[in-house]
């Protein structure tokens, strides 16, 4: 166990993932269909960890990094299938979330960036 | 734009975030509850493009890519948010899977876990 | 044992369900956005019934009905909860639907209604 | 417009959308598992009403019956394609949910049914 945030690149897991799903022939069931499928399920099952919880109550925080872990596992087996370079579409996507969501317009507000400019003079 | 996967970590990624959200003054609005809902909203945006599709139909992959990015995006951000090594979650998912589908029983099944013992025995 | 989609009216099921949870005085934890989580989670689960499976895979048919029931529940007490007609809004949106989708347009096509326009000229 | 939640069987909505998909020939695309997407899409649109909104906020409640009626509408189509009774299934699953959650130990308690147990004796 030696992965960090600070030291493990996007490409890193991905080739782990890649020798993983290799060793165990599973390259043939993840058509890029199943693979969402997959991230929706277990998306839904992090969902499931707040459900009924107040702000208050604690979380079961294994959960939470298990569920999570399983997220990013089915993202990332996606973008490899469909040979989506992840981290240039994540900084390309903020880079245009930048300009959805200037900073003057959006700063402490929760609107959603088409609705940021009917309020703008108001502000 | 100078991001790929080979030269970008998980941190990279989390550092830039915590500063597009620290500017617009969004992290009250970031409970750990409500991040997992917009990343269960973000998933299904990116599963709807795989709706109706058969196996030979063409995908839009601008769709899929700005889906992942948002899918990551909101992964991040809960990740952030909780305090959580999505790097040390992962690879500790990554062993615990492994142990959970021995190469020798999983090779070329579909199986949950579970179910593969049950029938380990005829192949 | 004698409900039957032909003699159930979705006020029967409303009202059964309301009598469930005063019984267990569950109306203090049914807000909306829980109810509207608790779907989110049901559905993800009858997603998974269809994971990994093929055209002509066996679907494990008890667990759909499980399953389909509970998204059904959930959706009406979130009905409940937010006093909606639910067979008038339906009623509305298949209207609705009638309009985006005109027949003539629609048939045999399985594009979003704002993609129909675009090639009604070529059929 | 005359349907209401007191006068209207699930019968008879599932009789108007074999209807309507028959008129458009949509019966082709309705797999079961392309349902099964449809319905977790547009139950993602549904809680995406609910995102970021605090429990004093106002709900936009057109698009919660919009929403709310998609669903459904989902759900019946998989139902009909699949030859489900719902109501017969939801009355057995109500039934069962009231084995799980016996009264004297759900009452006022959020928890799933395997954690009862454990506290029961406390209460």
């Amino acid at each position: 166990m030696d992965w960090t945030d600070g030291n493990t690149t996007i490409g890193d897991i991905k080739a782990r993932l890649k020798a993983f799903n290799a060793d165990r022939d599973w390259e043939q069931f993840h058509t890029p269909k199943d693979l969402a499928i997959c991230l929706s399920t277990e998306v839904a099952e992090l969902l499931e960890v707040f459900l009924w919880k107040r702000p208050d109550d604690e979380i079961a925080m294994d959960r939470v990094k298990e569920e999570l872990a399983d997220v990013t596992i089915c993202a990332l087996n996606l973008a490899a299938r469909l040979e989506v370079d992840l981290a240039a579409a994540v900084e390309q996507k903020i880079a245009s979330n930048g300009e959805r969501y200037p900073v003057e317009l959006a700063r402490g507000r929760a609107d959603k960036y088409d609705a940021l400019g009917e309020t703008a003079s108001d502000s």
